[in-house]
């Protein structure tokens, strides 16, 4: 079991450490890159050397914040784990390193405590909301490029301040940031205002297959295995384009089916609040939280729509005659 | 001419007015409703009559605010305009209602100075942000109502904090309001996570004509007047679809050609930073800034798209010849 340790302790670490390896989780996302690439300079600042590891590389649209990606160029003699809930996170291309986690450092709740000493605050919206207390605490200025790697893990974690996770602290930080020189406008267009081609082009096809039921209340779209692949559209893309039919006005239960490899279908189901997605997915044998479920059936299409369909109708009954009753 | 003041000077106005009206500008955003909103129950909140009134009326997706709508419940004794810029923007609706402006409070650097009294801060990025300063001045307390109202103004004017009007006071204002009440998340889901049934069907039309030129530098979507008529989506839906070329990666030039009732194509042009959209724009009659800029052309489909994709292979050539140099 891990032990639990407080902001001060994390810091004396990093200050004692030398030759810093810096692990991502696998499918990295921006806070796991951006608070990696945080302390990782802030260790250089302190004419350490660090570098920075991930099982599927640093994405190329990462590229701003010119992270030194570890590659060999010394043994580490302190492994930090940034931004992993748990060790099957690393992903196996990088097992030789994940044997030994001297300290982790990050804000899911769920965190497994598979490191010898764990840095969590639970309350943060990323972990980079986290670094902007600990850094300069290390003695280290909050330079332009420390704020573009805080900035990155921050909005991306928050989904640029809309998701539910944003504070009041989360806009302190952001403010902070761009008062250090963060690259905000340049940033954002990065993050947020971009789409691949092959994004595009599933997209395009997911909409020619949507369909409304139940006056518009449910909106369900569904792409078969030779359309995913036919697209080349990524994994992290692909699960993206879920949120699409909650997203349209007056749908308070949205559907993605989407055909696995071997012909079952993987379901998402997204609710508007008034609408149990758990109770939905749970009857069909899955399971999740209130507005985000999922679960997975077997058979074609017109059969997997059917038995979805019949749930959800069964739910809106149920919540109809609720609401007669209040 | 109307003379500028200063922040105490329209507090004490707004302290001594009765009866107050309250004006939006025409095709009303966010912040125009949202501040009026605040102002208006910030009046209440001191014992006054007010209310709001806008030529298009107040937009349903609003009605979280509960704003007090003008009906002719009284006779106005004092009229604020609110984050609308000239005189033109009101609207021939409410023309009886703008004859005399006696305070117009905004943030546009172009305001054209038509009310007898002007508070402007063009620093802010919305009305609400300056707002924001003035309502706990007045001497009424932030509530989660008039929270409500300013999050609405600045999230909507920053585009969720995305555009690069977004400054570190953005955020730090934004810190203050969840601070006093504002229901973000509820917020954020109804201004930034919904699209309209005429938006979807409208986006699926345009992703299916999506073409791409000059190996994918360019993009361009077009919809012909039967398609933006038959998909009944609003001016302001269709308005915000030309920033979907642009959005896809490796494009620097989006263009976006709707045909207008008269037969003609009105064309916007979108473009990543290296590329100057008014040069193109300029050189077919048209104008506007460097990334976003538009014209007007007649003439069939084909014949346009030649027109204009010769002009935007002739910026790229210039383009080209110029990095060559460096």
């Amino acid at each position: 079991m891990t032990e639990q340790i407080q902001i001060a302790d994390a810091i004396s670490r990093l200050i004692k450490a030398e030759d810093v390896l810096l692990l991502c989780h696998k499918n990295p996302d921006g806070d796991t890159i951006g608070s990696a690439g945080a302390i990782c300079w802030a260790l250089k600042a302190l004419g350490k050397q660090a570098a920075v590891l991930c099982a599927d590389g640093i994405p190329a649209q990462y590229s701003y914040m010119q992270i030194p990606a570890y590659t060999g160029q010394f043994t580490p003699r302190y492994v930090v784990a940034v931004d992993v809930a748990s060790i099957q996170l690393f992903g196996d291309a990088i097992r030789d390193y994940t044997q030994r986690i001297d300290l982790c450092i990050d804000h899911h709740a769920s965190n497994a405590g598979y490191a010898i000493e764990t840095l969590l605050d639970s309350e943060a919206a990323a972990t980079a909301e986290l670094l902007y207390r600990l850094i300069p605490s290390m003695g280290v200025q909050l330079t332009p490029r420390i704020a573009d790697c805080l900035y990155t893990g921050l909005s991306t974690d928050t989904g640029c301040f809309r998701f539910s996770n944003t504070t009041a602290k989360s806009h302190q930080v952001a403010a902070g940031l761009i008062g250090a020189g963060a690259r905000v406008e340049e940033l954002n267009t990065i993050l947020f205002e971009s789409k691949s081609r092959e994004r595009m082009e599933i997209e395009r096809i997911a909409l020619n297959q949507l369909e409304y039921h139940f006056d518009g209340r449910c909106a369900l779209i569904w792409l078969t295995r030779d359309q995913i692949a036919g697209s080349a559209v990524k994994l992290d893309e692909l699960e993206n384009l879920t949120s699409l039919p909650r997203m349209i006005e007056g749908v308070q239960v949205g559907l993605t089916l989407r055909q696995q490899p071997g012909g079952s279908w993987k379901i998402s189901v997204r609710t508007q609040k008034e609408v149990d997605a758990c109770a939905i997915a749970r009857r069909l044998g899955g399971g999740g939280h209130s507005r985000a479920a999922g679960c997975e059936l077997e058979g074609n299409l017109c059969n997997t729509k059917t038995a979805l369909l019949a749930e959800v109708e069964r739910e809106f009954a149920a919540m109809d005659k609720a609401a007669k009753k209040e």
